[in-house]
């Protein structure tokens, strides 16, 4: 087993001794991965098995063995990604403005260039090597990789892969590294490679997340915790409203743009909570509620002061009652995690004061939260949902994962 | 004395709960403020000059006496710099973008929000004081200014100024707090309070800088270390290339974009060095040199190895001689710190591989390093030279202390 050090060492010395590859080359090189993760399907799917055996014995439960477990589907899906990623328009050597100094002559641009060596931090879900990989790639970023312990076969299997790829097209493999060490110490140790490592990213739940922010001392992107509101106005249309709430809370209750707790104004509330609790308990959702919700509709369960910051991640949905868009502005500012933060109303002066007042990475009117998306958004893809002030906010995209440099000219000017 | 976490609090509060502020309001406070330190030169002077007898007491050299002096003329270039300040757009409430996405007909913008609370971190300069508050005040930030014991009675003179003109407008002065607490211990408290603040900015010697990274917990930006470098190419113009360096080296000696090493390519360097040594000499610049250098001037001292990679922040200068344009784009890659590198030369391809492959936050080509100025890139003032990768690279004027917020609006639109 290779030392943690080591292998981002030998990052750091193949992102900087690598000349910026070509738009075209790393193009040709991101197909080429697409088209050999559809042909190595047998072996990925091979390699993915040890894992799904190995979880099975040690008793993982259902989703996390499903989060795991590749199939042909899954693969065809991974593949599409990097193509998509192929596609999109190369951010590096972007101009992103110029201009002449007046006083002094002095001519500047500011360029779009790659961060350096990024290390991705994430769970036992095989598809992120890929995706991370390409990402980073297509930046002009090298990456190294620390998946989960539990999908390292599949994980191997896959930078095997696209290690191929670039190696039959003269590209160091070394851009691209999936860390042996996969302990739990070894966390701590590869977020303080400062003289290595640009930035890291974790990517998964709540703890893990929060464990490297605090550890960390390469700079880092906190990316994913969402506790996510969506706060029915006075003024709402009710009846549309209830397919968003059902579309932001069901639709894929575990991630992190999914509805937690649903905000109801008392004006509306008699007329609306009994219709929107039908739908959403024949759909098999459990509420839990406040007071003045358990009024109206007695078969919400109480909900205790911990369900309001909890991400429940499931079918479960807190339901509140307030008497003012201030109050539920309020809420939010307790409880929320500046993720996705969504009003309905119909009132454009209410949405503006919320849309102002309210603080996330994404506020919105008259949407389902499930919006907060690097593909809903367009981006092409996503790396993470930053929910941090620094460097990104939001869906993470290539742009994202970039820096940039000035570039001084002059007729040999001096500085008065 | 307040505690450290008690006068964070207070500003993240007040952070908080102040609706943003309109640039009507808060242009009108920083003229106030910059009428405010004119009229009130008198208390600042004598509140100043506590500082200077505590200091010259504790023996302090003539250089940090200097830094912590003010006097009439230095206020008046600091109520300038805040006059400035008030001139500039405000970035808060820009939009950056906005799209509507096809397949679904979301709609999105991209708005310019503060980042929140930031916590400056400095030594004894009182006018860093006046300069980080009114550019975090005029992004709609908060400021948590923790500035050096030796300064206190000066810092504290002009945050009560700025205070009493908040106060006339009606704007709390807890949003702009300086610490009671200036421990050495109580740095490390104050960067990890990630509930209070969401940056700090370290802005001094390097071995301050270099504490606060390793030890922050809150988002932080490297700012500063500066080891330079000027490339003369054999294809420069010689007689031009000197009054660079000598502009580089000795109008600021102190600073970060102060030249520290000159690299001479060997071709040019028996016509151009015994030139440019008579020239640095005889202004009172000592020059350590390589042994080719010496061989060609016997008056350059020895260079030691540790002298590549020293700011000496003095009227010293090392001399390195090259072979190529590899040669010393390798030196600058093992010794820079990523801040100002300059090339000389006259060839347009040898100034472009200079630029392509030299990583730091400003590449200049026939320009002093000390254009690296937020002031000389034109945006008006600057809080800092980040020489990071993430959020700001290069000097850091007002856009660079905001972030950003998505706001998606539809038609009470569901994800497909």
């Amino acid at each position: 087993m290779r030392s943690i050090e080591s292998q981002c060492q030998a990052v750091r010395e193949a992102f900087d001794d690598t000349p910026a590859l070509s738009t075209k080359i790393k193009n040709q090189i991101l197909l080429g991965i697409a088209d050999a993760l559809i042909e190595c399907t047998p072996f990925i799917l091979s390699e993915n098995l040890k894992d799904i055996q190995r979880g099975q014995a040690a008793g993982l439960d259902v989703a996390m063995i499903d989060r795991l477990t590749l199939t042909a589907e899954r693969i065809i899906g991974i593949a599409d990604g990097v193509r998509i990623v192929a596609g999109l328009e190369d951010p590096i050597g972007e101009e992103m403005s110029a201009w002449t100094v007046e006083k002094s002559g002095l001519s500047l641009q500011k360029i779009r260039v790659p961060i350096g060596v990024i290390g991705m931090i994430y769970e036992a879900r095989p598809n992120v090597t890929v995706d991370a990989a390409t990402l980073c790639f297509k930046t002009g970023n090298a990456v190294v990789l620390r998946g989960s312990s539990s999908a390292f076969e599949s994980n191997r299997a896959l930078v095997e892969v696209m290690h191929d790829v670039m190696q039959a097209h003269d590209v160091t493999r070394d851009l691209i590294q999936l860390l042996d060490n996969t302990s739990r110490e070894g966390v701590d140790t590869f977020v303080k490679l400062n003289q290595y490592l640009h930035l890291v990213i974790p990517r998964g739940g709540a703890s893990l997340i929060k464990h490297v922010i605090q550890t960390a001392t390469v700079p880092s992107i906190e990316t994913g915790a969402g506790n996510c509101h969506i706060y029915v106005d006075r003024e709402a249309n009710l009846k549309k409203a209830i397919p968003i709430i059902v579309n932001a809370k069901i639709q894929r209750p575990s991630v992190c743009n999914a509805l937690e707790t649903v905000i109801i104004h008392e004006k509306i509330a008699g007329d609306f909570l009994p219709a929107l609790a039908k739908e959403l308990e024949s759909k098999g959702v459990t509420l839990k509620g406040d007071d003045a919700a358990r009024a109206i509709v007695p078969t919400i369960f109480p909900a205790v002061e911990d369900d309001w910051a909890l991400e429940f991640l499931n079918l479960t949905l807190a339901v509140k009652i307030v008497s003012s868009l201030g109050e539920a502005e309020a809420h939010i500012h307790r409880y929320g995690t500046k993720h996705t933060e969504v009003i309905l109303t119909e009132d454009a002066r209410r949405a503006d004061h919320f849309v102002k007042t309210v603080d996330a990475a994404a506020v919105g009117v008259n949407v389902s939260t499930r919006f907060t998306d690097g593909g809903e958004f367009g981006f092409g893809a996503e790396i993470g949902i930053s929910t941090q002030m620094l460097h990104a906010r939001g869906p993470m995209g290539l742009p994202e994962l970039t820096s940039y440099k000035y570039i001084m000219k002059g007729d040999y000017l001096v500085r008065k």
